[in-house]
């Protein structure tokens, strides 16, 4: 399937903040139209018409092919995009196959990646003479409701559509999913010197041929600054993982979003991230084992927040790598290893006492076993771990890392090594039997 | 699709071996018939139709209506088994659904899993009008070929089947996937008095619409002793998984093989040899913390041939679980937690060299990335690690637990533990930092 990209207007509101067509405006280190061509490519869209207009050579320079993308990307301009963006969106009659089903979208509308995902798996289930439009209708959660168009529907098909409809229960997101019946009815609406896209969508939703897709997730028309600014909370707030760990939802994300947000418009990769999250672990280790726990298990806790800043940069900018994936997950497996190290070493420096070492033997061999069990559980039965549910009993111990590091932390603030690494050692072998004990009874 | 099972013959020949019907002779801890439903039923076949003669009741009786095997079973009786193959495989007719598709195989017939698993697969490219037959034209490697049908054909296609054909390329394996044109021409052949299967085939070939698949596996017509010792063998030798570790390859499996052979016809579980290996590495280093290195030795490369054992027997008697599988990969880690633990005991104990406690740390912490690498890039890339390929310059070093447990005996055997440990140490983290490394750099 192909994507069609209106991005033709002028976008006058947000122009002075930038100072660049609107579709080239950057929010949170990609500009918004390049943000729609990522996602869409996640979504497994590879082909691209962008329908120009007001800035078609800015585009064009700043775009390109779609090569650096890893799409491909090919222009329509529309000299009279001053008419209306329906002018705009019929200019792809140019270019349409026949029987062709296209998604069809505004550049400056900002998606969260699970909308688009959702709303593209629904684009078999239209027939060839309709139209499906993503709708919202939580209008409580809508921004700036004043300039969307509203829908009005019954069932799941659009009776009317328009800006200033007092009766309605939806309002439209700016993304279709277009047949030849859409061209069809641009061109009867254009003939009548009607040049909006809705005045097309309202002509087929009268022969009941707009079907809608309530859409979940959030949304936003960038529209000016106000918009821009919530734009960039939805997107953040949406690189939070569902699976994450206690620790990491109720404190490390609220720092580690706002890193993120810092370093969305740096060249800082999610790599770098990695990299600098375990050295700051490795300090860690040795102000433990220096004898500074306060230090160490502060830096523990500062090593964790930044933990989740790569993942997030690479959700927020598309590098999600298989590298970075293992890079990551070796590299935590490291971290825990020189922490423990440390602490084990601080106590048997200052005891001499060899429970030290047992015990750092224990914690050093439980730390990885975490991980090893939940990465050979979704081999073995391919499908995720899930503490919540697979955890029994010992979902009250931390079954991630966050977890671990926040004990390690308050270990550290506390100058309670020896029983932190006891708590350590224990957990996380009892939580590796538990485990399998899990495993066996529900086999 | 369904499976029709031909198991009408008398089997006179195997007879005073078993005193039982020849499907229901015992091979490896399962029955002929048994372990063709159950190798069916890996490749996605869940309902059996099971054509009976000459020992009706007795194969009734054992096999139950499939709910031990997770499968469906139905019986269909040809009182005329007598008279030919041909006869059984028509009685199916009562049952057949119009334009069904159906796997057809001797039930007496051995083959290997992938065997069948490839010829199923071809199932969908064959027409409504053709046989397809799984055919062995690597002559040379077929067993007892006297007894065989042979098969001449000319591209894909049999032109003329027959047990004395003089001029052939091919054997025929007895295993087909029939339309309703095998039960047109079954008709049509026994009209004419022609009773066995071949028959009926041979005059599909006439009309060119028997279409052939070329197997690359084993399989073996059991037909007497000399034969059922020869499955017995294919089946022993398709039990080594194809990424074996060298070491595995070329010194456990002689022996696991061996064991897995006596223990097929037992209860043994797979679970319970996992345990057993286990507890044999556990023995193993009480032995090194005793100062019994050559024992040690001995004992950790016993439980490394164990190790192989219940992946053989879940393999030959379809008891693959997925807790089999996390729990033999969960002790694996702390058997090697345990024999390190048991080395560096030894030779702090004998020393009191703390190098021991950082060498020991260093190969406690080293020897489970391995494992950890392997199974994150196989969720992170979807794909297998490969030592052979992904591991470049290392692939010297041992990849598998094998090898590394060999290491360790022949340190045991030679008296060398501080120089195992420092290679354990150095070898497993390397391992893990040059795996990055050229993951790195494919990426």
């Amino acid at each position: 399937m192909r994507a069609v990209l209106l991005a033709a207007g002028e976008g006058r509101r947000l122009r002075p903040y930038f100072n660049r067509p609107k579709p080239l405006a950057r929010l949170l280190g990609l500009t918004l139209i390049e943000r729609n061509i990522l996602s869409l490519r996640e979504c497994g869209i590879k082909d691209f018409i962008i329908i120009t207009g007001c800035y078609s050579t800015e585009l064009k320079d700043y775009l390109g092919n779609g090569e650096k993308f890893g799409v491909s990307l090919n222009y329509l301009h529309n000299p009279d995009w001053e008419k209306g963006n329906g002018m705009s969106a019929y200019t792809f009659r140019k270019d349409y196959h026949k029987h062709e089903k296209f998604v069809l979208l505004m550049s400056d509308h900002v998606f969260e990646l699970d909308l688009l995902k959702n709303f593209i798996k629904e684009a078999e289930n239209i027939k060839q003479d309709e139209l499906l439009l993503a709708a919202d209708s939580q209008l409580e959660k809508v921004y700036d409701i004043d300039e969307c168009t509203k829908v009005k529907f019954e069932g799941n098909y659009a009776v009317k559509l328009g800006k200033r409809l007092n009766d309605y229960n939806a309002v439209d997101c700016g993304l279709f999913i277009g047949t030849g019946a859409l061209l069809d009815a641009l061109s009867r609406s254009i003939e009548r010197g009607a040049y909006a896209l809705t005045d097309a969508v309202n002509l087929m939703a009268e022969l009941g041929k707009v079907k809608l897709h309530f859409v979940k997730n959030n949304w936003v028309d960038v529209d000016d600054y106000h918009s821009y600014k919530h734009a960039e909370k939805i997107l953040l707030k949406s690189l939070i993982p569902a699976k994450d760990g206690f620790i990491s939802r109720v404190f490390n994300r609220r720092f580690s979003i706002r890193i993120t947000r810092l370093l969305a418009s740096t060249s800082v990769t999610p790599n770098q991230m990695t990299l600098l999250s375990f050295l700051i672990t490795a300090v860690a280790a040795v102000s433990f084992a220096m004898a500074k726990p306060l230090l160490g298990g502060l830096l523990a806790q500062l090593a964790s927040v930044l933990d989740g800043v790569d993942g997030e940069i690479s959700r927020l900018k598309f590098l999600k790598s298989s590298f970075g994936e293992v890079f990551d997950s070796i590299l935590d497996r490291y971290g825990d290893y020189l922490i423990v190290a440390g602490m084990v070493y601080s106590w048997y420096h200052a005891t001499g006492d060899s429970m030290a070492l047992l015990v750092g033997a224990a914690a050093l061999t439980g730390m990885p076993m975490s991980m090893v069990f939940k990465e050979k559980f979704r081999n073995a039965l391919g499908k995720p771990f899930i503490p919540e549910i697979h955890d029994g009993i010992m979902r009250y111990f931390p079954a991630n890392r966050d977890g671990r590091l926040f004990i390690i932390m308050l270990g550290g603030i506390l100058n309670l090594l020896p029983a932190t690494l006891i708590l350590l050692a224990i957990g996380t072998h009892l939580q590796t039997f538990i485990r399998l004990y899990n495993l066996r009874k529900a086999a």
